[in-house]
């Protein structure tokens, strides 16, 4: 899969895809990262990519020429999507990193601090993604968390390290506590059950934790689950413990 | 401010902070940022920092000694707050970027790939943060997020380049559109009112364009601003153009 990153500060991108799995990804060429500048592609004579705003007001605007010069000089594969870092976009979560890594290629426009002129929007036909309700002063951090969440769902980035269908998100609900050696540490001990061997009570156990953890902590995400299709293990399970 | 964060990738942070806006704010010393690697502290002969979980699964699990003993090794300021990123953790947004500006220190723990020991979560009292409904490698790019998110609240940080006032989110509701030079761009024309320097007609309309966006990107937001507390020139765009 191939990425191309728009942004004033296309060192940055790759610099931070210089690290752990993104790295290896990059390596075993698993996925491209490419970033473009669309300063090398202004045709203002200082180099200029920003302009004051129409109607006033503080602050400097992304102008049309550039970034929509930049993105033509991408090459486009079939199976293409581009978006545009924005905090009026839709806000980004897990289905939208899963089709995201359906693509051949996927093109992200970042601004940085400035807002961009709105024809770019419009002349690019990005779609505007968010990845929450806050603001930063660029879409570089954005679209690398996006890069993040969409490369580790591809074929052969985690390798072993890692199994998705545990995670948090994966199928609606949020991770179950994890415990690693020693057995006790400063007075709180790992849990028996985990101990027992009894890999039926494991599964049980953690899938319980699970429910409650959600429950607990994003009740919102619980009530969704629910009503879902819920197979016979989980519903013994939350009938059991009167979640359900 | 003061920025301390765990992480099994210092580099990667600290690079990242060598951009813009973060930059500048570093190089004016209106906030410091920390690295610390667990790995430092690990008590294992081979330098581990991780162990298989108990009960079973895939994956290796960040351990309690190198976590724990590397946050104690940290200063404490006197208003200080400690987040631990995760995908359980509670959404962060803007409101939760202000109450951490509020902070002399925020101290960010972030996991990478594996997950980490419960008991971590338990005995550092950390806030558990996730950045959103997604899964990712690790947690410094969320943490890179937070910290950018948090700084440009800060006095001096912005200076006058930006006006927070008019973000998205800053109260509620998504920006409007906005335009720079050229008039024309590919057939497409800058709104007339923006060249009126009619500044009345144009916040007016500035205001209207924030309902109208807000309302169709983000329902929920505007539905929650429609149930806020409304000031006049707003109730009075809201009805003129039967948003209210």
């Amino acid at each position: 899969m191939r990425f191309d990153v728009l942004s004033l500060f296309p060192e940055m991108i790759l610099e931070a895809c210089n690290y752990s799995i993104l790295k290896r990804a990059l390596q075993e060429k698993l996925i491209s990262i490419n970033a473009v500048n669309p300063r090398d592609y202004t045709l203002d004579k200082h180099k200029k990519v920003d302009d004051t705003p129409y109607g006033g007001g503080a602050g400097m605007l992304l102008a049309c020429q550039p970034y929509l010069d930049a993105l033509k000089s991408i090459n486009k594969c079939e199976k293409s999507k581009t978006i545009l870092m924005s905090p009026q976009g839709k806000v980004f979560n897990q289905d939208m990193a899963k089709e995201f890594a359906q693509q051949e290629q996927l093109i992200i426009i970042c601004g940085h601090y400035e807002g961009f002129d709105d024809r770019i929007k419009q002349l690019s036909g990005a779609q505007e993604v968010s990845i929450g309700d806050f603001v930063m002063t660029g879409g570089e951090l954005p679209a690398l968390c996006i890069i993040d969440s969409v490369i580790r769902l591809k074929e052969g980035v985690l390798g072993d390290i890692d199994s998705k269908e545990y995670d948090s998100h994966y199928d609606g609900l949020l991770e179950h506590p994890h415990y690693t050696k020693p057995r006790v540490y400063e007075g709180l001990e790992v849990p028996d059950v985990l101990l027992s061997g009894n890999h039926e009570k494991i599964k049980e156990y953690r899938r319980l934790q699970q429910f409650i953890v959600t429950k607990n902590k994003r009740p919102d995400l619980f009530e969704k689950f629910l009503k879902s299709d819920l197979n016979e293990f989980d519903l013994k399970i939350l009938k059991q413990n009167n979640l359900f």
